[in-house]
């Protein structure tokens, strides 16, 4: 198989490096197709313990500098597994973290950090985004994407019609100071989601008129615009996961 | 004044942009040294306005483009502020946030935005550490940077010596399942600060006994080792900011 440098399109990804290439051999060794060395990766205990679980798998080891040139890996980087993107579904049985046009590879890995770290395992992405499996986005991850079920929705219509309002309680983060306040919000009474905007954007002003989700905004003060996306991603994430399980 | 790319050891750097030229207009317009335009900025009504305030505090502004390659500014950066850093003292009276080491631009500024956002005012920064006024942490911070007070300690110990567990509560996030969980810290009975370790390699395990502080853990799952240093100081500094105006 030809090695190109990463495109959004391609069916294969990189995770760089031995530590993203573990977890992915603990969480989807199905989806490793080869796992590339750099000719001078020093060959200690851990490495070999990491060749010999390939080998029991016949996954393809190959030494070569070029392909992580090719992929633009930094020098530090010495292992570097080729991974077929998965393609998963939602479970309907758990809470969702929804992220509406995320445009920051840094901010939608580091949400999926989060949401592995609260345990929540169900993300879904609605186009246009980032790529989810940029090797950027996984590298921000730091492997947590590999612990989540991710699935890619259209537009915000097709995520609705498969988990909307009539199934599950959306709530919408929105910088409305009119919405209720994260604090006041009662617990959920049923399965939930939580969605996020964009980083710039916002999710639409008319969105919780019309996707039945009940607007929530987390108080600041007026000294900033508003917070990172992956700041109040994380801060839902955990006041929800506290909330729900108390 | 000549002009030089941005280094640390500078007592003076750069705000890019309209929106953070503003933010420091408005807040510390006495630290303005010089304005500088691509010669291509649009002259509307908002310019008018900026241009307006900089005259009246004699504030030179100049046409460059070449200004802006020496800052290895993006092409769509049309404005851009060059002011002297300033030299603040914390507030004994305040709640601190004290970052030990940080060592990502990105992280200090989103933590600077979040703790702007929540009403904690006063950072301490203890080298070694990323540069709080590179201009990354200043586009990071959305601005955020010119509303805090900003105190740099040479170590902990510095620190310590001047507003100590003595003085006030030291909260200490670790990575130590053994610490107070954070959902069960009680609420501070006198000033605190809320101290976090650097992205690698957290606080020191030894930390919490030779300051006095109390240890707290953010509870998390198995399938992530810790959480990114700007999402973990952006819950705790929530979970306080709440937990104290109760």
């Amino acid at each position: 198989m030809k090695l190109a440098r990463y495109k959004t399109s391609n069916p294969y990804s990189y995770a760089f490096g031995a530590t993203l290439t573990f977890e992915l051999l603990n969480t989807h060794p199905e989806l490793i197709q080869r796992v590339f060395l750099r000719p001078d990766i020093k060959h200690g205990e851990d490495l070999e313990q990491i060749i010999q679980k390939l080998q029991q798998r016949h996954i393809e080891i190959i030494e070569s500098t070029k392909a992580f040139n090719i992929q633009g890996a930094k020098d530090s980087c010495l292992m570097m597994a080729e991974f077929k993107k998965p393609s998963q579904k939602l479970d309907d049985e758990q809470p969702h973290v929804v992220l509406v046009n995320p445009s920051d590879s840094g901010n939608l890995g580091t949400i999926m950090r989060t949401a592995a770290a609260f345990g929540y395992q169900n993300l879904a992405v609605i186009l246009p985004a980032v790529d989810t499996y940029n090797p950027k986005t996984i590298r921000a991850s730091m492997g947590a994407v590999f612990h989540l079920n991710i699935q890619i929705f259209n537009d915000m219509q097709e995520y609705i019609n498969q988990f909307g309002a009539n199934r599950r309680q959306l709530f919408a983060f929105m910088l409305d100071k009119n919405a209720t306040s994260l604090e006041n919000v009662s617990a959920p009474t049923h399965n939930y989601s939580l969605v996020f905007g964009n980083e710039a954007s916002g999710l639409p002003k008319d969105f919780a008129t019309w996707t039945g989700a009940t607007p929530i905004f987390i108080p600041q003060s007026s000294q900033v615009d508003s917070l990172n996306l992956s700041v109040a991603a994380s801060i839902a994430i955990y006041h929800f996961a506290n909330k729900t399980t108390l």
